[in-house]
């Protein structure tokens, strides 16, 4: 990956992969799950992954040895089963996972997980009986000439029987040309001792694994490609050009919603019905109610709330802020840490000083209030329902409903005044050019 | 569509489908057009196609009985053409309507559209008898297999003789399995009535119609792919890349003009030559100038015009505002409701306050002015020609030509203030640090 | 090309067309290098390509006397090689010209640079002997059967003996239909003086010229996307959408660097490692250092350098600033011609007024001095180590070190005055409809 970064923590759609993969196995509601690492990346799996468990596998002496570093966690599932899965495999589906268990729950001690390859050179081929189950998984350089024609592949991943996972790992031999232990045989193990091997089949793109940061690439056009389609067609969204509409893992569009070109939906976002999004917006962790207008080029931050009708318009950030129905702030303008009443117009320019270099503070903004241009709120501030504030002001002591802040310096003029300074400008200059002669 | 919203209202290219279809229609000057809707959507089309009445179908009996509801409107045409189309096929060409009047003028009385289908199951299919004109229309579930072989079918869109329409339309009845009235009847009935019917063939792609939202985005980048070709071969304009550049259907661009990535064109756009157009703009409603050179980042609203050689920066919006030739406001301003003169300086951070909560006032900034950074222009205001406005200011009242305003408050330092300021922080925090033990 | 421009100066990857000829053949470290202008274009090209010399061809006699024009420049090179290159091509590589002086190296006095057409129509064919050495090149026209079946066509480039290229070029004739000079001829010239003449291949693509706006397009899109490859693969960076990443030629990412959607790199911009730009970025200029945080839309200008773990946030302007390691401007500012400590923070809305219509002038902004929002910093001006100014704030005098500056207006708040300011509007705007009727 050409990475300091842990390849499964590199990211698709807002999500790590291996977030991915486990939300897919979510869907089976496990009773444990455990991540597998190598010791230099332990640590940062572990914050990425929390509060599901990180073992260590102390060498890379292959893939049986990795489950087998997962013992501890598992210990004590006599019943039941384990999944095997990849970190880097983030396409894998929770119905597939089903499919899995199913089997299982058909009396199978292992499933495998299979797929037709377009290319199966170099897979290992799943062979299996005139029923149906799986008689053996033959490694690509084994395989005799019928054995390569079958395009049934190994993918690795695994349904196994809980009782019996241990006692068949702990058989697993290295006496091969790396000296690995190897997951793969496990299934000659089960069908020696008596178990039954079957396959579930998947599509070969479910099994799309990133090895480089072009696979990531492809991977996260992949998905947005069919997150769009799911926008349009399920969601009933309009996007005015779908290439230039970027979603997380978790955004949820309602009907006739509107976006257009060139939004990121950061994670955690929500937008309501008729919400009107334009051009170049930014959104991240946030709830756009029922036909508010975001943008263009507005910045939702997390803990932002938009209100029904309300309108953020273009240059403005929102952070942590709530803005109640039919409030504005249409340009310029930073609000942070700040509750907006309904009806409530934030001028343009202004800013909430929400920071003073230690904590932040709140600033409350009534229904109705009217913030003129250019203001500073300096926070903590409470400016009451239908006050006023004077563009220009910096506002630092709160102010009551219904009344009148200003805060700026009486204007002077000084007829002539900018003639004199041109002047004065041309005489420097002159001066200057004069002394560099 | 899975939409509140009308199916015909939905737009491409910034205009409702039907407004594309009453654009096309409106190259061969019809002396009257009507608008036929179904009765919970007539409100929504009136507003929307004004001033082209809408007639209302009361219950959705067919086509032919959808052309019977404009009959009020078109009463009274003895002679000429009646076209009939439909709302949701945008990209019919004039050049095509008009082969279909010339058809019509040379005597026939009834012009279909048709198409060579790429498939053509489920078309009509339109069948000539030697000499080329329409002989019958035939179902699909009807054709032979001979009939089915003809790959000619009907688009559904007619140019009929008007002094026969209403007739023809009478007779059509509705024995058949919907119990519809169907206008593809009309022309068994006006070959019966000696009228001669013919054909005009039309590419497949201009009847494409939209019946979803996925639908809708694939048309949207059909137009804008045939635009971004125009606008480079025609206008000959530089786009950088032409798939982040959206066009509305009335965009005009010189040559020579520049367009950077991400630049969004609303409806109301006209570019001059040479002007350059920098990435992340997003325009509507405005003239560009020769020369001028906009963005990045820049908003500009319906009713502006920049100048010759005028610039607007990053992070600018300008609304109803006028830049004279040499003009500048080059960064993180709002500029509403004025007018700038020539070669006028606006500093970073200028706002205009031209809002008060109750009406909207403008703001006159007269000729080779410069406006300090960060001030506030409260409207109505007028800045003399060559004026200067200190930065920081907040300019309530008239500043006279060649005078100097300032509305700022005298800076106060406090030797250690800071120092004390961080104190009292780090003092406060282990109050408060105590207090939670 | 429809431009006023010359075709060669019309841009790729932020440079000119003839500025990626000239950089290719600077990989051979050249003694000398000329362009060839028409009279019309000279002025403009010579700006363009200074300081390469630029020679004017008086008349348009073909590309033997295009040649001839740079002979002044020329003379007095008797041993070496001289390239012949076109300046609309702007993706021939260096490796090819070094291939190229190879073969003159090896003894050939004419070295003609030659491609697989995949049509071959209307090419010049390269027809070359049993030995592999050029024996001729024949022109479509003039073809035979046989000849037309060589897919190995002229591309024009050549690299020939300095010694004899006048010489050569004074005897090609214009005996022709359009009465031009053309350097083809060179070739049975050469071989005629008992010179030898090679052959070196290059990919189609390497040689493709652009014509029209619309090939210039495509052809800035094939360079992007062979530049995002490179991104990927070669310097380890991710690119969140590849497709919505637009590169310089001399644009340089190091290791784990995040590029997000919508980023734009103008000319001469470094990343460092493991930096991260968020979406809707546009740098030009400018360094960013390992582990900076840029954007969302971020402006950074030439000039500008950005310290390691810095932080540069959304609408905030950066032109001809330094920003320590540590430091933040994090919201809606315009930081210019400034010095900014580390770990200094600057509120939002903090504007440089670093102009006054005559000059620009410095901030110089100490380590953790704290600005704060919506301040205006009147330059020339020097802010101390740990100094703090108020919200709101038009600095004006330097600030001590750990100094306090404020300069605001005291607040002022009249209760009711909202309210009473409502009844005033209401009454007003009675009186106006009650003189309007």
């Amino acid at each position: 990956m050409k990475s300091a970064r842990p390849k499964v923590l590199h990211e698709i759609a807002g999500r790590p992969m291996i977030g991915h993969v486990l939300a897919a196995i979510e869907g089976l509601a496990p009773a444990r799950r455990v991540v597998v690492s190598g010791p230099d990346t332990q640590a940062l799996l572990a914050g990425a992954v929390a509060p599901v468990p990180v073992a260590v596998q102390a060498e890379r002496l292959g893939t049986a040895d990795a489950v087998k570093a997962a013992r501890a966690t598992l210990d004590g599932f006599a019943v039941g089963t384990v999944f095997v899965l990849f970190g880097d495999t983030p396409f894998i589906r929770m119905e597939t996972l089903r499919a899995m268990a199913a089997a299982r729950e058909e009396g199978a001690g292992v499933v495998v997980l299979g797929f037709r390859a377009a290319d199966p050179t170099g897979y290992g081929r799943l062979i299996r009986d005139e029923g149906g189950a799986l008689a053996r998984i033959v490694e690509h350089r084994d395989a005799n000439a019928e054995e390569r024609a079958v395009d049934l592949c190994n993918a690795g991943v695994m349904a196994i029987e809980a009782g019996r996972l241990f006692r068949w790992l702990d058989r697993i031999g290295n006496d091969n040309a790396k000296g690995e232990y190897y997951l793969t045989d496990i299934v000659a193990l089960a069908l020696a001792d008596g178990a039954r091997a079957s396959v579930i089949e998947a599509a070969e793109d479910e099994l799309l694994g990133v090895d480089s940061k072009r696979d990531l690439a492809d991977a996260e056009a992949r998905w947005q490609r069919a997150r769009r389609i799911h926008a349009m067609e399920e969601e009933g969204a309009i996007l005015l050009d779908p290439q230039s509409v970027w979603f997380s893992h978790d955004t949820a569009l309602a009907r006739d919603v509107s976006v257009g070109q060139n939004t990121v939906f950061g994670p955690g976002v929500t937008v309501g019905e008729g919400a009107v999004i334009k051009p170049f917006c930014h959104l991240e962790g946030c709830v756009v109610h029922a036909g508010a207008t975001i943008g263009p080029y507005a910045r939702l931050r997390p803990g932002s709330a938009i209100g029904e009708g309300a309108r953020i318009g273009n240059f403005v950030e929102v952070k942590n802020a709530r803005f109640a129905a039919g409030a504005k702030a249409n340009h310029l303008s930073y609000i942070g840490d700040a509750e907006v009443g309904a009806e409530a117009n934030i001028g343009a320019g202004t800013i909430t000083c929400n920071y003073d270099g230690y904590s932040k503070y709140r600033t409350l903004i009534g229904p109705r209030a009217f913030i003129g241009s250019n203001s500073a709120l300096v926070a903590p501030l409470e400016i009451g329902a239908g006050a006023l504030v004077a563009a220009g002001s910096t506002v630092t002591e709160d102010v009551a409903p219904d009344a009148l802040a200003l805060a700026r310096a009486r204007q002077e003029t000084r007829d002539g005044g900018a003639a004199r300074f041109r002047e004065a400008k041309a005489a420097e200059k002159a001066a200057r050019e004069k002394k560099s002669k």
